[in-house]
């Protein structure tokens, strides 16, 4: 059997592993070459250098969220349920990522720290997707004309809907009464929506 | 002329002098009672600890915030007007605080971090002159039943503009295009409670 391919996914993996064994701080692509048996220069052929691949491992960490949210959004059905999946689903994946794992949740917040360019694209892929479900309620005939347009109104969306997703307010998430501040807040915004 | 009365106020005073002075890191209480030209068992009649002077003298910071908003929650006047003040006016004190005086903004926010309470009772007190607006408004026939009840509205519509009062976003305050974010979320807001 011939050994498996070295692609960058497989080293994405490997890198998140060792990350996990050894913290940000410490970790070193030496580290990642020797979990995968092979030399660093063959993970350098993937990746430039540690810094892309902090970044590329940050990137998919952080598209892990946003590809399932890209379902809902771009699927069918009334806009008004869509936005209620798509708001309950992110709060629920930061949830789960911050509490089930706080140890590699705090990982990526170190390496969030590093990379404001991949936040950046990731907050800018969200709204864009918040813009399709608000076009789409629009053309619907369930939203009013977005005010003053799509890309702001989901914006503020987005905004308005910090508490429940910027891990800054990740030691909220566990309190009680998260679940009705939530609901409330998207009460609000269905209703600022609506046609 | 008699000294002037060592007053509460007057250390609270002297305590942001000092604090502004030597930062929070060096600052003591034998600076404060120099600063006024007492003995720091004097400074201690009044305050019992520097932990007690130190909230004291954030618990102040934060009220010159609330107690002019207080005005505008408390005022006459439609609703959605007093409303668009109490959230313009917010936005605006914290942007100065956080503008004018970066090191002292800086020193409180270390001091914050000292005393959750006085954060918590500061929040408690924001999200009542909300809920007294929202409370009026509905009296006034211009907003509809808060959703579930007033309080939790208006704990909402102060989650829903985190972005524009929570300290951990001061960076993004002097951005372009943060005034059009902020005012698409006073916009969805308004829509959001209105009848």
């Amino acid at each position: 059997m011939p050994p498996e391919a070295l692609t960058p996914d497989r080293i994405l993996e490997a890198t998140e592993e060792v990350l996990r064994r050894y913290g940000p701080a410490k970790a070193t692509v030496v580290d990642v070459a020797r979990a995968l048996g092979v030399s660093h220069g063959s993970v350098y052929r993937h990746f430039p250098s540690k810094a892309a691949l902090r970044e590329a491992v940050t990137e998919r960490w952080l598209d892990r969220t946003s590809e399932r949210l890209g379902e809902i959004a771009s699927g069918d059905g009334p806009a008004a349920l869509r936005l209620d999946a798509w708001l309950s689903g992110l709060f629920e994946a930061k949830r789960h990522k911050a509490g089930d794992d706080p140890e590699l949740f705090a990982t990526y917040m170190v390496l969030i720290g590093e990379s404001s360019g991949v936040v950046e694209r990731h907050v800018a892929d969200l709204v864009g997707q918040l813009a399709r479900i608000i076009e789409n309620g629009h053309a619907q005939g369930a939203f009013a004309p977005p005010v003053p347009d799509a890309p702001t109104a989901a914006r503020a969306v987005f905004d308005a809907t910090n508490r429940f997703h910027d891990p800054a307010y990740a030691a909220d998430w566990s309190t009680p009464g998260i679940t009705t501040a939530f609901e409330a807040v998207c009460h609000l915004i269905q209703k600022g929506l609506a046609a």
